[in-house]
């Protein structure tokens, strides 16, 4: 039988890394899809993985995208996300639009592409990546928190819509800051950054689960938080 | 002095006729603008209200809009939004693409204009109307959902931003269908559909709100429904 | 006709004179219940007030209380509420029990009795005063969280249920200290506690909102907050 | 080094044995403890298991509980709650209060127990097990309500609390019916009804996630609910 196969939109950082290395060791085919595909040379490399530029935010680009991937694609996570900081007074317009366009317009393209494919095949499970500007609006973030409300509003309906077609769909509340080289944790504060590799595990956990127990929402968040 | 300003964006249904009329009688100065105004012509009389064609997901024709409005802008109400039905999986993007950006692009663009004016002002109120779309994502309601959730998303962040500068935010959850001469209610289901005039009443009851005791978001829905 | 009757449970702090003095300006005769009227004298001369003792949290007494009151009553406020601080190791469980039957017990004795007058009369308006505590668990706070939780549940599930039968309830989450002569706001921080005055006007508003657009929840907080 | 315990209060339906049996298999020593002990034989003997008898909204024999165990304390689960339905207007105030010990008290009564020794030991996991009436409060449900909300409200508060000392607090809601023998699932709805070793799994999924991708809620559902 083919292996299942993964496809992670939006690789790059240190969880789309440890999400293609989780799924990989989980036996699935990996696929990852980013604007900018140099970076992605050694995962690719350790995890067996076909890569393809794309940009999310564009329905022709995500539609070849998926009319490229072989074999049954079961898991389709979308990373993506944009942001633009400041006084609501000063922000550009068009930088807000591009913004939005990123996080939740690519959601819904993405989405759509999988929940085609699923539901033709009768399973499967999409996952997006959220962040706490998608349940609380803070000040001076207001573009972020469009993008992620919206991306929230999408995955609520999808779940809503797709469970009883037997396609998991799950937003996943990332509410700190992950881990890296490029970003470390104080040395006094162990585990105060959420480790990627331990979001990830909350990611398989969720593809794992029985459809009798389905969650359509996790949040995920480092213990020293009094959030 | 100068008669305070109520600006009604995306004006022409029941609701924005009950928001010109009552606040033309609560002493505000009503400017009303719409992608088209043709139908705006008795309301216009009825309020004294200036017209202005436009389209408010464009960036230019919005701050050609608040460029125009002259005296001191103290009320600015958002009503539009759009919305496309059906299984995710048949969703046309650009149709998408297009209700995203009245329900909720339209939303920034005419709060961010807003803001500007009533920060160096000191005071204002801006109210968003939304819908329940915005707090539950609904099956075959992708895009609302997003646009909606995008919306509350917006408002909440301006709330926590502008409130400290004392320009009051808030996003109403108008929870049910609007009665209309269109769309009448059930003869046995005496006020089971939303009277526009008592939506209006909560909105000039949150612009009257002290600043020691604002909202930030209220619903209102029939008291028929068990919701 | 009778003037229409309003019962504020839990007299005696700044609300409940600011909610008293308001509705009776409003047409309504008062009455007032406290464990300890002792305090009330001054409240009930100047409102025309009449006051009874009641332990909200006991049965008895709360049924005793209502079958004392006479002629129409139309709108029912319970304002009790206790909490416990301090780190969950250390709370004294039977203050723990004493803490949620005063905040949440005594709401639902208060309720269902405000309910039978007023489903038998076919109209009428129940209002808890919530907090913050009831959205938001903080830490140290066991003890409130849960009262103030169980309150907003009680509540949600009475408007489900009760305003299909035409009487209103509402939750009113007051998010901040209120200002009093003994807790008064910082100089250079005007309106930054909540103004009893204020309060009650959002009270007054959800008591006359037409059944069409009836609200069951209300937050009100100082502009200041960034929450 | 001596086994963990993990202690299941309120055993005795299928979910507490879909616990009890993976915990056992995950390497924990099982103590279950419950008002009525006569039941627990048979999954005691599966499971290695001692049992204890114990009213869970009695603070002595709650107290009494801890002191009995022996060993490292890691992992404590409460599910006992109890409701009582019917119109607001005709509960009994007694019974309705019985019920809140059960639901609420008990729990707080549980976890301050189980915070104290985790605590002190530096590491532990408190797992609560809800319902959806924990975040809406549905009609003729008001004493489930209180229950489930306030059970919700301690969860947070006490997640808040301890997440920094290390200790895991989460509140799962499990939303619909558990598949039994006694409660069987329609032929034609397969997985319709939630598999209490489906539940389960996600229980051993929290107690397992590293500290630095903690969660403090998750819901689980049937695929088939559009919720």
């Amino acid at each position: 039988m083919a292996e299942p196969v993964a496809l992670i939109v939006g690789a790059g950082d240190g969880l789309s890394a440890s999400l293609a290395r989780l799924l990989r060791s989980a036996g699935y085919r990996i696929v990852l899809a980013a604007r900018n595909t140099q970076k992605l040379a050694s995962l690719a490399a350790d995890t067996d993985a076909q890569v393809y530029g794309c940009d999310a935010s564009s329905p022709e680009q995500v539609s070849e995208l998926f009319s490229t991937i072989e074999g049954p694609l079961r898991v389709v996570i979308y990373n993506p996300s944009a942001r633009v900081r400041g006084p609501i007074t000063e922000l550009d317009p068009a930088a807000v639009h591009d913004a939005i366009d990123v996080t939740a317009y690519g959601s819904f393209l993405v989405g759509q592409q999988a929940a085609r494919v699923m539901v033709a095949e009768g399973e499967g499970t999409i996952l997006f990546t959220g962040a706490s500007a998608g349940v609380k609006g803070f000040p001076q973030s207001a573009t972020f928190a469009m993008g992620k409300f919206a991306q929230r509003g999408l995955a609520e309906s999808m779940s809503r819509e797709l469970h009883p077609q037997n396609v998991h769909v799950a937003w996943i509340n990332v509410d700190g800051g992950i881990r890296s080289a490029a970003l470390a944790e104080p040395a006094d504060r162990p585990d105060s950054m959420l480790d990627p590799d331990a979001i990830a595990q909350t990611y398989l956990d969720l593809i794992r689960q029985h459809r009798s127990a389905w969650s359509h929402e996790a949040t995920v968040r480092p213990w020293v938080e009094r959030f």
